[in-house]
């Protein structure tokens, strides 16, 4: 057969089949836009492949058609990074949505990446194991976009990012060529590391297709204690002492600004308070360990020690589950946040742990100066250096965000902290990609775009601030 | 001043300085050539800068002259990699050895790449902490050898691969070139993922100058057993049930085939039996936790259990540091193995856990049945997947090498592993690349190496067979 005449979704149809590919004007209510808030267009069609064969061949085409792609996920994103600009084909593996294997010998957990989070914890964890990766969004979120962002979440103090739990990857380039390296070994140096290239470029690069990800054993207990302490130097020292002294590690440790804590307890109905005493800083200490007994004495003399030593002022120990909820009901209140606040300005950055405490306090000073009848709620998972901050003011100018938003990052930059610390950079923080990577890693990545999708075709616009199409110069001039 | 006239080495002298550039005729005796005993050649010029900005000037001078450049560590490669082709510059960056900061709230240690691995190890125990990589070479091998060859060794199971300890680096590219991502931050999702890019590339996308890494908890307690287990099923068995029980997890999980045992008994005169029984594996188990203690009790516990179960058939308990060491001798044995078997063919590669049984009895009666008088001894670092096969034939054929390595690696690529776990490729194995990578990796590879060293002047010749200098191709036609 010769190429189909008519537009280009009707040749795509006609190549693809008219069960892969949706046109625009067929596909109803349903969302194709992410979290973030940021503008997004609708897309001219969109194609859903049930094989990496299928996302080889869409590709192929579109690229033959010099025709732009942007991948979707779950759309739970918060960087904008699915949305589209405008004339874009989107696609979903939603379709591609097995759970392969479950190799329980090996530890490790085959899937195709349309899985949603969720499945594949439960997937696991029927298995008698644990997938740790876990976010808020997990019941929506599929693993090719946890993935293609490289996901943080609740657990990365003691399992790492999304990147840290993938052994091998399967993943279809921009000309529809496909990479497979599905394999199952821990040790594997036999070449470029493809995979953590690919494994947080936001579908720019390619289109992740499977994963072979690692399972851990499931711990056997959980410890959880809500702690108030003086300063931030007391902070500092919990987390080293209780990952010094926990067999088990560390698996949360969370921390609330005053700021944050009261207006929580003010304003969100559903929280209790922990403790009924004030602090200058409140920690949600999380301890997993492989006997439940030990794991609970092992913690317990951790926490007396460091109320002996002064170093917490008062702690609650959660005696049940249902202590344990709601203790992680505060941490959790920024769920209520978008309707309490409507407008608010949130920030996803990370610091040196060591520099948190200061940085937090100029950020919130600097943010007072400027704006004096401005909300900041500050938090963060302090094990990992990443800090959330909110901004919020009643009766905001229009172009409120665009001046809070240069204010913070360049507080950032000045800190050598990172623009995005778990959620990604997207069509939303590109401006200020060069606050945290010099000009020559930022040339290398428009170096590896154009070397991968020379026709700029996956996501453009997204992450770097465009690479010219085709243009193939040599690094130095970048 | 304008260009100097002569020869290029008397133009890099006048470019760089005589105190960094030196003659080829005046290197002596030092050493060029690394431990794999592949040939190599003599550089034209060795350069000895002592900062990045040095680095970058001599690469950029080297680019612009089009002359290749072979960076070197400790030289303790087992795959070729820091072996030079002829006609190249070596670079070493012994003069950048400094241990620039430890900073132990934010848990991170900052360093030159010409630092020996042992001072780093010396340096985190100093400040009350560890740092986790660990391998025999630790006396000569530098933090930039080990992550352009993102280095295993002992403690992979617990704290992963070089790569997994790095939280920041910076690198000069080919062209000169500085990418400087030095931050500490566990969470940064600002842009594509180019350490792990530059990890493991060996030194053929950039030379690794200055890196940040992480540093552990030290822990308080080590406990060490010699295990004898009837068959491979209960060598797994023993892997997760010891995973999900020991609250520290296990730190090594060293698997010994009776190959191997027997003949290191036999042959390795100081070495002594852990055991007075003869099993069907051996295992070496280490736990290390957090309280000495509990942790002997856990230990305890654990191995009683699968004493009970029938897994371990017996057991030696390390009741001192002694005792430990006397159980690694057996484990450390194989650096007497060049001089006990000379010309013997050692072989690095990887397989799912679950397969490891299999592929090592196939491997054995692969090599009896084609050559019955070879000596094959068999262990590996089972819990992250790596076997190593040691070959070895009395009065061999000069070509023997040539077809061992053509039976082991079409048996790893049949059972979908890796040809090299954690040695790399170098010079080495490229030929055996396309085993473990499919078409479209290494046309990706390919496409990312000519992007970020379009002269091919980074030790070239090694990991890909040979790019096309200059040659900038689309990607479907790679």
């Amino acid at each position: 057969m010769t190429s189909s005449p008519g537009s280009f979704v009707e040749r795509l149809v006609a190549e693809l089949g008219a069960d892969v590919v949706t046109p625009s004007a067929d596909l109803g209510t349903r969302r194709v836009r992410d979290w973030s808030g940021t503008p997004g267009a609708d897309p001219i069609a969109l194609i859903r492949p049930s094989t990496t064969q299928e996302v080889s061949r869409a590709l192929a085409f579109c690229h033959a058609n010099r025709q732009a792609v942007v991948t979707q996920g779950g759309l739970t994103g918060l960087a904008g990074g699915a949305n589209l600009l405008g004339g874009e084909v989107a696609m979903s593996l939603e379709r591609m949505s097995a759970i392969e294997e479950v190799d329980t010998v090996s530890g490790t957990i085959t899937v195709q990446a349309g899985v949603v989070l969720q499945r594949v914890q439960e997937a696991a964890d029927a298995a008698g194991m644990m997938f740790p990766l876990d976010l808020g969004a997990r019941g929506s979120c599929t693993i090719g976009g946890n993935l293609a962002t490289n996901a943080g979440g609740n657990r990365v103090i003691k399992y790492g990012m999304a990147r840290d739990h993938v052994l091998g990857l399967e993943a279809v380039l921009a000309d529809g060529t496909v990479i497979s390296d599905l394999h199952k070994m821990i040790k594997n140096n036999s070449g470029y590391d493809l995979k953590n290239l690919l494994i947080g470029s936001e579908g720019t690069l390619g289109v992740i297709t499977r994963a072979v990800m690692r399972l851990a054993p499931r711990p056997a207990g959980v410890s959880t204690a809500w702690c108030g302490l003086p300063d931030f130097a007391a902070v500092t020292r919990l987390l080293q002492h209780a990952r010094a002294h926990m067999s088990g590690g560390v698996s949360a440790f969370e921390v609330m600004w005053p700021s944050y804590y009261d207006y929580v307890l003010a304003n969100v109905k559903t929280v209790r308070a922990p403790l009924d005493t004030r602090h200058a800083f409140y920690v949600l200490l999380e301890s997993m360990g492989s006997d439940a007994e030990r794991q609970a004495e092992e913690f317990e003399t951790m926490l007396g020690e460091m109320l002996d030593a002064g170093v917490i002022e008062n702690a609650s120990l959660a005696s049940s589950a249902a202590d344990a909820t709601r203790f992680w009901a505060v941490r959790d209140a920024p769920a209520e946040f978008p309707i309490l606040l409507p407008g608010l300005i949130a920030f996803d950055i990370s610091f040196p742990i060591a520099d948190i405490g200061e940085v937090a306090r100029q950020c919130e000073a600097m943010l007072h100066a400027r704006w004096p009848d401005m909300r900041t709620l500050v938090y963060g998972h302090l094990g990992d250096g990443n800090l959330h901050v909110i901004a919020h003011l009643n009766n905001a100018p229009p172009d409120l965000e665009e001046h809070v938003d240069a204010a913070v990052y360049e507080l950032t930059r000045e800190w050598h902290g990172a623009v995005s610390a778990e959620h990604g950079i997207g069509g939303k923080k590109r401006a200020y990609l060069g606050y945290t990577r010099d000009a020559g890693a930022i040339g290398a990545m428009h170096a590896i775009k154009r070397a991968l999708d020379p026709l700029n075709l996956l996501n453009p616009g997204k992450v770097l601030v465009e690479a010219s199409p085709g243009k193939s110069s040599p690094i130095g001039a970048l």
